[in-house]
């Protein structure tokens, strides 16, 4: 087994869920000082970072945020950024798993586990990618740089610390899951949390009161639309999506009592922000839909319902694929593979857009796995493509950083 | 004030919710002394009472179940029992109250806070009749017993534990909030849970996943035709409920990160019982509802939601309201407000039935306060009310005790 794979496997076995990501970075730092690299392991000053007017947002309640960064050599050359995020969504209801969701099995050629593919195997890929170039002896004139994040899952802030921290390069690749297309444009995803207010009363009497559950499918179906309205005329990057601006509800509470009408509801969801348009544009759709929604419904026209921002906040962005790193990333996949590398958008928000807007650095999404993968029950990746991106990028990195 | 009403806002101002009801008992038993009556305070033996077939059910998770009874009057001849509860709903949104929950404060003629309906008054109506009868110095022929039980709310183990005590009477009145109505029906009310099982997958492209929400939609829209189903020739005494069988959905939780399709959802809830129907029958009628909602859905078809009966399983139940006490509760009545008291049927279910099913004694509700207050924001009942039910409570049970 490649060296590259068994790592991706250690690091599965390795629980970090967003908030939780200590003890994986310490044996992502063990790893890169292994691959000769040179290792700045720092915590994220979030008191300050958080008072950032563009911090990226962040949804768990955190108490650290601890990040890794191995940088391979000179200064003053050509620089390219490896990035990765350690942390992984949880893994939902246990029960559905055929394996532990920590397992970091390998069967028919596919490891398994919550973040196999979303993304601690792009993570060993850039790990082992300068461990190659560092064992390989090549003169090289640029700098590498690998960085492994924490906090992605939940807005972006160990790529947005890594930024403030001065990491800068003239471009990088991110290494989210995308079956080795090459991503050159992204959809934004905005967080919301949306409060339902009720009126509580005994459920033998129900219809005395008002129940936020049945208020929240009023101003639902008025969402269904807004997704329709935001998809109406997707560009041809994202004609592989059905949906590439999806709206969809993830966590929802409401009420307290069994024979209570439950008098309030809380959910989070997250909306897709389309190519081209600002997120505050979005923002401002959405809160129309809502606000137009309960204005046609007596309960709620009396008991507004409360959207909030909150966490990931993650704007669409886009950057020109032909620049020569990301053209050198395409040479050697066709090296690889036989084929052009497929262009492609992603429809989910990544740090990449921190890379474009915030480091003002071109940033392209590269990596292993499928996306259909990601926050799925018995996630996993193919075991040959872990390999064939790391030699593809290996290849491409070297290139890159060893012309002159 | 009368002692009666202070009595009630004594009680209000000590939080009971369900499942944390030792310091209000505590202080019901010094009433009960204070009064003059043979106090017995004792705790319920849940581990026994749970093995029991037909233990009520219960819904928080306790580690003790405290009940005080209080006798008064000779052994041997009549004998009644007032019965109420001293626990209570949780108080749900607080910032929706005006005041505190527990703030027992009067204004305007009205006593406010979480349970001063449902039904620390109609307990504080049960101590003070039974104080009133003590001082009167009326020669008793029969024994009165106050019964102030737990754990109503989410079952009833309170009274089923006074009646595996040994506690009978001739009869029994439930001082719960009947708005001075004689009820001598109600229909009964089970508490159900219901799993429903979706597909995790990234938001970004919900389509590929199942959102466990949307597909309690499904069961949704068919249960409340079978809330309709159930309420079709509803009994006259009934008549001013426009759905005296309600189905509610009181709790819903769904999903864990805003940013992955929810693969679960678990609710609770509690379905009404008709008159005259098996709690047996309205679980399968409700299951089979589920069922053929789930058979018709391609995905609910081959992942089932699971139903799961909890908590409190309340009976139907009906008794003949001209029975010797409860015509004298009712000639009490008109004495006091110059007009025969109305019959009605309750549409929640209540201890009642564990007197009529498993005390095998017959048993009415009547008492102070409005059911549309029960478990509502911003609880009241009318201070006159109360003393208006304690004197008319006083009355029926002083020429009960005293006939012979």
């Amino acid at each position: 087994m490649e060296a590259c794979v068994r790592l991706a496997q250690e690091l599965v076995r390795i629980p970090s869920v967003t908030g939780d990501e200590p003890a994986v970075q310490e044996r992502v730092a063990q790893a890169l000082a292994d691959a000769g690299l040179e290792v700045d392991t720092f915590e994220a000053d979030l008191g300050r970072l958080k008072m950032h007017p563009r911090f990226p947002g962040m949804e768990v309640d955190r108490q650290q945020a601890r990040l890794v960064a191995g940088t391979l050599g000179p200064r003053g050359g050509r620089s390219l950024i490896l990035n990765g995020h350690v942390d992984v969504v949880p893994p939902g209801n246990r029960t559905r798993w055929q394996a532990s969701p920590w397992s970091g099995h390998i069967q028919a050629g596919r490891l398994f586990g919550r973040g196999a593919c979303d993304m601690k195997a792009g993570v060993a890929v850039a790990i082992s990618v300068a461990g190659a170039l560092a064992k390989s002896g090549l003169p090289l004139s640029g700098r590498l740089t690998v960085q492994s994040v924490v906090g992605e899952e939940d807005g972006g802030l160990g790529t947005f610390a890594m930024i403030d921290r001065g990491y800068r390069a003239d471009a990088a690749i991110v290494l989210e899951p995308t079956g080795l297309r090459l991503i050159p444009a992204q959809a934004g995803a905005l967080s919301f949390r949306l409060r339902v207010t009720g009126l509580a009363a005994h459920a033998s009497v129900r219809y005395q009161g008002v129940s936020a559950l049945e208020k929240f499918q009023v101003i639902e179906n008025r969402l269904r639309r807004l997704e329709r309205e935001l998809n109406q005329q997707p560009p041809s990057l994202f004609s592989r999506y059905p949906i590439p601006y999806a709206l969809s509800i993830g966590k929802l509470r409401a009420g307290e009592w069994s024979a209570t009408v439950p008098d309030q509801l809380e959910c989070e969801g997250r909306v897709g922000v389309p190519l081209g348009v600002a997120s505050s544009d979005v923002r401002g759709q959405f809160e129309a839909a809502v606000g137009e929604a309960a204005r046609q419904d007596t309960w709620l026209h009396d008991h507004p319902p409360a959207v909030e921002w909150f966490g990931g906040q993650f704007d669409a962005a886009e950057v020109d694929p032909t620049l020569p790193v990301f053209r050198m990333l395409g040479e050697a996949h066709r090296q690889e593979l036989g084929v052009d590398p497929e262009l492609d958008g992603a429809p989910y928000g990544s740090d990449m857009r921190l890379f474009v807007h915030e480091g003002e650095m071109p940033a392209i999404l590269y990596g292993p796995g499928d996306i259909r993968q990601a926050h799925s029950v018995d996630e996993w990746i193919s075991v040959d493509e872990i390999a064939r991106a790391a030699r593809i990028v290996t290849v491409a990195a070297a290139n890159y950083l060893t012309e002159t």
